[in-house]
């Protein structure tokens, strides 16, 4: 008898689009075994300095970034083929398809699918072309976006803690709009990546997809396209006072039912199944932001457990029975991460890249500083960082802010600095998990993953000892693609997987690892409560370093 | 005929006793050419491990810094009369001689003149040996001395901004009435060591000094002993509540008479004249404080003019004919550099040494460092530094603030780091400036001078761009020593020199360079406004970063 019970072994697809590349991962449902795993690097990658065919501008601005939509096919079918070939499991084998893609990744496309950038006169057109979250070429667009919002009052802001961000979606569509006003008019539709793939794999590839098989994710729509289960889309009235021709956006460019991730969006369409090597009909789910993948992919089934993905910035996710705005919190969705609660996103615009831009400039490597920051007490010897390095995201929401050392001596350290930056991306940290809970939102249970966890146990015991909480860690290093994985798993339903909840499935599937947990020390999480209080002070948004800080920016 | 009319060449003798060794410099006095100099290091050096001596404490406590008199006396010998046999001079035309000494150097002495830790049982006591100005015992009871001044509203206060340091003279004196009661008693005299030195000259050496030909400096005396020609010394009322013990300390072991550096203190006893070599009866000036002696060493004849001496650690000084009390300014003292006038001290506690901080901690040498950080603009691309890493002397007094930087970003280099360090202290400077002005003193011209305004043009440039004023240097690298020669000038008086007035032997001997002159650039200089009010707001004593400052000190 193997360790499932004697089940034969059945397999989802987890299919995880970076910015760089897709990762396929064939995990066991039973017991979330990974069978095979394979990555595909996009042969165009981040298109940010010239266009990849003729006719185009000479060079593309310095704050763009873009992508070839043939990629994401090309390199799925090979990252898929690979996979299953290495697993070596049969195509029915295979009950279920999740797609994570990063957000908001956007495209304008025809109605029968064709990105906008493949049909013919449009192709030179920068802004026809598929923006990457971090393409930033929308700034005045977010600023007028805020501002108009702001003058009306429209109440969807306090979901958003205020602010909606430079990345997102609308602002991408304004910036065609006023930038190209031709490739604009031109699309049909505007569409997130993730959920043009899905489309993809249920109703094409184009030029053969169908418009009413198009389903968008709550979770995209939600966290980055100003969209909520009770209202829907901003108004009419909000969109024509932002710019008369974006009126009528959403009733002729937003088509498409809309759906949580582990909801099933179709069967895998002929043509598509072919391009996986899969059967027609396989169950895909509706798509998913890539972090937020996270959340079921390290093994959190329960509402009132943030998952805090670490790694270059943070991304720290919560589901929750209940519905809050929070201050400064960048999304409150319903159904955003999974159905049936409320999802929180909240985030860290810099922590690895902070500690990286320190080891950098210091010029020393992570393990000699590591090794010497450890031997320091709470506080690094007085020296105190603020981590803003890449402005401020939860609770600030303020790109304007920046970084600092305050406290430092003819006699401090390399080490110092080092430790004090870590505490700081930590004191940051506790800051969120208080606005939340101040806010009445529970947090019960702390939950790490991403890639910095496993790189530095010292950065994980300052987080138990500033929360004075344990913090387990999930137990993949995959958990992004594992929770697509799941979601392929619960677009499948119960009757093809046996799991008769989404629980059941995230349970068996992936979970924290039983052989480390860090623990608080509680005289040491005494000692951190002055310093904390101390960062949250000099941090005030209406303190002089802040005030500082945007003078700077601006040049002072 | 020579350049100086035919006149027959005469010198005078400049000896700088310094922390590590003493110069001799034999200077032309009526051109100030160098006709020799030499130097040799104390045997003894600093000692701050084990006395040199048996029976005393295994091991020094970490604060402390003692000398060797003996020292001063044998290296002395040798430096001058390496000095005079190099230049070819004869006893005969060396006309004075003058000492600027490192202050508050102080120790306790007998009525022959001999240093307590020389007479026998008291060798083995650490507190009746020398303290150098940098040994850092009496914290205890520099708080002490400030707390009762201030609760009995001491008028002397407003003359050193409203607090005395750490390393003056009647804070060294009660450490040692209360740590060694014994010394303190056996003391019939506390003694600078620059007016023991010139008591040794005219007097001894000691055992044969008479205490009639004792002569203080008002310069040490104005700036480390609360001494001023209105009031004298602080009252035995204050000094009583002070502790018992001391009410009478400046009755019984202060005497001598004061008088300004430049004045005749008396001419060379027999015994040191063939310690040195030269004719007995030589004029001896008063001692100065080394970095005072820069003053007059830097061409500086006329009042108005701020010398600002730039090293490891900046003095910046003045004569004015006006006697204004400067919150924040460490000292005005009528005649405390030159006869005649106030003169004005304040000072910045880290510069030279602050940027040495940044390279180290960076890892990269000044060179690299200056050659790409002066490719950047004024502000250094928006990064801001606070410059007190050893505290803020003027004009905030206050050694707990600890530096800083704000405006850091994942792209801010070490040229941006160095950069805004340099501008930090020159608006560190301009505060200086700007203090003085706003309290009614008048500064009109700036001449640098010091080991720093060589080594970096960079700084020097910004020193204009910032206060918008052309920066002269001093002409010589020796302004120190070459300022006592000058006054061992002034001590022989017009008859034997032909110098009518100061002013006269100011500029015949010492002068500021004329091939090379710092000149603001207009828009540079209207940039740096905004910047420069950008550190007085983050500066200002009673905001949140300095309140942090304090906390990180004590902790957090």
């Amino acid at each position: 008898m193997n360790h499932n019970g004697g089940l034969v072994p059945i397999y989802s697809l987890g299919l995880d689009f970076g910015t760089e590349s897709v990762r396929a991962l064939v995990v066991d449902i039973h017991t979330g075994a990974v069978a095979a795993q394979a990555e595909a690097a996009y042969r165009h990658g981040v298109i940010d300095r010239v266009l990849p065919v003729p006719g185009g501008p000479a060079a593309l601005p310095a704050d763009y970034a873009l992508q070839h939509p043939g990629d994401w096919l090309t390199e799925m079918s090979e990252a898929c083929r690979r996979a299953i070939a290495d697993a070596g499991v049969a195509p029915e084998a295979v009950v279920g398809i999740g797609v994570d893609f990063t957000s908001c990744t956007m495209l304008p496309v025809l109605n029968d699918g064709t990105p906008l950038c493949l049909a013919g006169r449009f192709s030179a057109m920068p802004l026809a072309w598929p923006r990457l979250w971090k393409h930033h070429g929308a700034k005045a667009q977010t600023d007028r976006i805020n501002q108009i919002a702001r003058q009306r009052g429209e109440s969807w802001l306090d979901r958003y803690g205020g602010a909606i961000g430079l990345e997102w979606f609308f602002p991408k569509v304004l910036e065609a709009l006023e930038n190209a006003p031709a490739a604009y008019h031109a699309a049909e539709l505007w569409l997130e990546a993730g959920d043009w793939l899905v489309w993809q794999l249920t109703s094409g590839p184009f030029p053969n997809c169908a418009p009413g098989d198009l389903v968008r994710s709550t979770c995209q729509a939600g966290y980055k396209a100003m969209w909520n289960t009770a209202t829907g889309y901003p108004s009419s009235e909000y969109f024509g006072a932002v710019h008369p021709d974006l009126a009528n956006v959403v009733e002729t460019r937003m088509a498409g039912r809309l759906d949580s991730p582990g909801r099933k969006a179709g069967g895998l369409s002929a043509a598509s199944a072919k391009l996986l090597g899969l059967l027609p009909g396989t169950p895909v789910s509706v798509a998913i932001i890539d972090a937020h993948a996270g959340v079921p992919g390290s093994g959190v089934a329960e509402p009132d457990a943030l998952v805090m993905v670490m790694g270059t910035s943070s991304c720290h996710m919560m589901n929750s029975r209940l519905e809050k705005m929070v201050p400064g919190v960048a999304g409150v969705v319903d159904g955003g991460i999974l159905p049936g609660f409320f999802g929180y996103e909240t985030g860290q615009a810099a922590v690895g890249d902070a500690f990286a831009w320190v080891a950098k400039t210091l010029g020393q490597s992570h393990a000699e500083l590591t090794s010497s920051a450890s031997a320091l007490p709470p506080g690094a010897g007085g020296v105190m960082a603020l981590d803003w390095l890449n402005g401020c995201r939860t609770p600030l929401m303020n790109g304007r802010l920046s970084g600092a050392y305050i406290g430092l001596t003819l006699s401090t350290s390399p080490a110092q600095l080092y430790r004090a930056m870590l505490e700081a991306t930590v004191f940051g940290l506790k800051w969120i998990v208080d606005t939340l809970i101040e806010a009445g939102v529970p947090v019960r249970r702390f939950v790490a993953s991403g890639g910095l966890p496993g790189k530095s146990p010292l950065l994980m015991q300052i987080v138990a000892d500033v929360l004075g909480q344990p913090i387990e860690l999930a137990a993949s290093d995959q958990s992004v693609a594992l929770g697509a994985a799941i979601l392929g798993c619960l677009a499948a339903g119960p009757a093809a997987t046996g799991h008769q909840t989404h629980q059941d499935a995230i349970r068996a599937m992936a979970r924290t690892r039983d052989d480390l947990v860090y623990r608080p020390d509680a005289e040491t999480h005494g000692k951190y409560a002055a310093i904390c209080a101390l960062y949250r002070q000099l941090g005030r948004s209406d303190g002089p370093v802040a005030e500082a800080m945007r003078r700077l920016r601006e040049g002072a």
